[in-house]
């Protein structure tokens, strides 16, 4: 039997809805709503009006618990599972107290994935698979094999990766690559 | 510059003295003081005479986060740090609990390795490094640069891995390899 080809899936911003996350909990803090297009472009995190707002709720219990499931992740992953080893992998390590609530949220929401194929790192310079699904730049520059890197606000201008808006087109580009 | 080459260092019996700590909480909880001699060549926490016992440990809050020290460990990673770079990488998924010990255990005792350079992984299958150190060799074995298997109980009878008995020795192998 051949060895099914590894893809690599990051979680925030791609498994979860990090932008809408946001943008909900600034609103229930500061009241403000801020629209989406404010975020456009600007680093993660940096389109709100209170500086450090967006960084700060990453350090707060119960964010990454919380956090929506990106429209059409379950289904695009059950679907890829038939055809591919995934593997789950989240630089989480810069926040600790999201360890355990990014696995309690990988159970709730992907009971299905194996812990086996879960990882949680740092940086993701050690990560070799055959695809990597990620929306920051940083991760996809500098891996080996090919890249998707998802829609974001923070990487609305970034043009050199392949770019898959929704999880359909995520399965459009693998299917188009094989 | 010359990039560093890149170590993956194994958490559990490497830079931890686990089979100590599962002789010492076996005796703490049954009162039987096992012999090391009794866990040679045997699969890792099999050689207790209640059977299931370790495993019930690893599963047990705290049991991670007061591991002792390899002796001879943090002096060595100190001294590797300088020549290569150090990801510590270690299979925790399979047991959740231990996520925030683990990352506190690393803080307390090797407080100078950086977040960026922390993966915990269920298998280290996607992990791609010039060297990997580990005790089992499950994780060696598929691993495609070079390999040091610190020796363990359970791995007294493997003899396909270059050992390492001790710290002293890793630095040993990996200076006549270079």
């Amino acid at each position: 039997m051949k060895s099914l080809k590894r893809i690599a899936v990051d979680m925030d911003g791609v498994l979860a809805d990090t932008d809408s996350h946001f943008i909900a909990w600034y609103y229930n803090i500061y009241g403000i709503k801020v629209p989406y297009e404010e975020l456009l472009g600007k680093p993660e995190g940096e389109g709100f009006p209170e500086k450090g707002a967006a960084r700060k709720f990453a350090f707060t219990p119960g964010f990454f618990r919380t956090l929506p499931v990106m429209p059409g992740a379950i289904e695009a992953i059950t679907e890829l599972m038939k055809d591919y080893e995934i593997y789950i992998v989240s630089a989480a390590m810069e926040f600790p107290q999201s360890l355990p609530e990014k696995h309690e949220w990988l159970q709730q929401h992907f009971p299905f994935i194996s812990w086996r194929n879960i990882v949680f790192c740092g940086d993701k310079s050690l990560i070799n698979a055959d695809y990597m699904i990620d929306d920051h730049p940083k991760n996809l520059d500098n891996f080996k094999g090919t890249t998707i890197m998802f829609h974001a606000a923070h990487n609305a201008n970034i043009t050199h990766h392949q770019r898959a808006n929704t999880w359909n087109e995520v399965m459009a580009l693998l299917k188009s690559d094989n």
